[in-house]
């Protein structure tokens, strides 16, 4: 399986030696939970940054304080974030530490046990959700099941599809199918492709074992 | 009202200017939504200071770099804490700043609009609950009705209420002893005891106004 | 030793169960560099907070997002820290988390191994520091003299001896009478007065072992 | 000119749009200082990620909770940072929020004011620092003077040069070309080589115009 059978809106992060050893101790069942949050924190704030890097932007030209001109960018404003309950709050304070008053929005779904289906038992968006730009937070995907039943979420708030870069960090070749199939306008952003996920991620995180 | 009638386990944070400071910002109309979280953080970590002082601990001696002894004191351990959603994960990174790598439980309740009934729609806890002392995590209370539906839950755990800490940075009368009647054992700590609560805390803190 | 001999402008934290455990975390000479630097970031921000809680303040006025009134309180602008290097930069994290965008200057003194006199190497303030109060930061006080040289630099560049707030996390009795003695319109703000100062402070805190 | 020029140890970071729009917010004077210190935080967290990924490494195998294997790489023990006073200090939180508890030395060089010559005033370092990994961090480069004259300082120190990756934000063709002529075996990371160094980088980080 490579990343081109998912789509161009399917993006792997660069993966240098930095980002595989922070996978490493991620996966590794050693790890005490003080690093593990430590460690997470690292490499989701790099998720965010290329997340955010997906964003668009316009040329711009600033003086400088010797009165020069420079040549740079800017960012268009109007984004948000909007974190997947449980596992996707973990990823709110590396969003806040790149974009430091970023509003936050918050979807939980519930799966039935029986049927295994997808269910949304609350939702808070920005009134004006529809309008901006969302960094959809899910750290792990198995399935994909529960981010499918979020993006449908905010379809149903006039968020237009292509408007949601989703940022994960570990992501199963069976979910990015699934996930790209559902929403191929979407943009996808992981740090890893691989057939096992730690699912153990959200529990560890907060300590709820 | 003092803080008399409602009983030796309500407590509220010494009252210095600082506070009244932080306070003022709080409830100022005009503060933008930067600073309203920065300053909103320095608050809840001198709520969350004080709450961990309620926390049981014994004496010790430990022995410095020159080998002298130097009689101190310890915390036990077997603490976590529970944010009731969605306000009082604003308090979520405080607790963390004062206790990196603390265990946090979480509880979603909803409120019937027809009824005003309380129920709860979602329970994260660590697996040993009963066995912690509890910091519970809800900013405002206006009427208290969320946190008694809380603590309830917790109850159901076969949590005892005087192992629970209700920390909390503004009060109405009304919640307030409308909680202490229903849990004498358990203790409350705040900020301010005021007739208006500053009900936009949530959606300013996390921008969903 | 009381308090009391030395004068109303020398303050010691009040000295609850949380202040004592994180001094005892200090001393212990167990205690691993990544606690140490955590519970003294901790023990530092509580010590900031108080001394913010000296700098003058008025009555004010605002408007809530209801349109009620709320009386409370503003504290004057024109506050910058100085930390004295090297230990004293430890404390600037701290007062960033209270002040998130403060001026912080520097001073470094060094002693003459023979003489043990302290002379200033090097200086570097806001140009209008005449005008500030000054959060002086230094967390050990053994003999008071690289204090007293740094206060002196400070009324070298005009500052007013009532405008400086000394932060401190440990002093020694010699220390505190020596500085209050050079210095008695100062306030000296500290968490502990003990006759062993934890002079391995800074080399723990930056792991300079 | 081109980075070919300057041969293969010295590098640059990727130039991604977020890269751009924080160097272009550096670069503007109209930028507040609160703005300016939260983005400078960003690009230098940057930066360090990719000098981290600089050092060496060597290939792992962990198990996962579930007791699968899992290839991965684990980095070397033994690194340490090393600022250059005044403005290297601004890269110290950075380094610390990418690697927890790294030792951090220090730095000072004075330029004479008549000869132009930097002399060292100060310099604190790990007892062990010829045995380490250096990570040395100094924002700004115009001449590359100061650079020079800390890196002879480490070098006395029994530091091998191939030991140290300079960390930097804004470098001058002519600082880098000063450097990599005197340090071949170094390798310096910069975000960004231009004619005009942003030198008012330090002043505005700290408050002290």
């Amino acid at each position: 399986m490579s990343s081109v059978d998912l789509g161009h809106n399917f993006l792997l992060l660069p993966r240098n030696c930095q980002v595989r050893e922070l996978q490493t101790i991620l996966r590794d069942k050693t790890t005490s939970r003080s690093d593990f949050k430590f460690y997470a924190d690292r490499l989701i704030r790099l998720v965010i940054e290329e997340g955010l890097n997906q964003l668009p932007y316009t040329q711009t030209v600033v003086t400088t304080p010797t009165n020069c001109e420079y040549a740079g960018v800017v960012f268009e404003k109007g984004n948000c974030g909007v974190s997947i309950v449980r596992s996707g709050e973990a990823m709110e304070q590396g969003l806040r530490d790149c974009c430091r008053s970023i509003r936050i929005g918050k979807i939980l779904v519930d799966s039935d046990h029986d049927t295994h289906d997808a269910r949304v038992v609350y939702a808070k968006f920005p009134e004006d959700i529809a309008k901006r730009k969302i960094l959809l937070m899910y750290p792990i995907m198995s399935t994909g099941n529960t981010v499918i039943r979020s993006v449908k979420v905010l379809k149903d708030h006039q968020v237009p599809e292509e408007n949601i870069i989703l940022v994960n960090l570990f992501c199963t070749p069976q979910a990015a199918h699934s996930v790209v199939e559902h929403f191929p306008a979407m943009k996808i952003l992981t740090s890893e492709l691989h057939a096992v996920a730690p699912n153990h991620f959200g529990q560890k995180y907060f300590g709820t074992e």
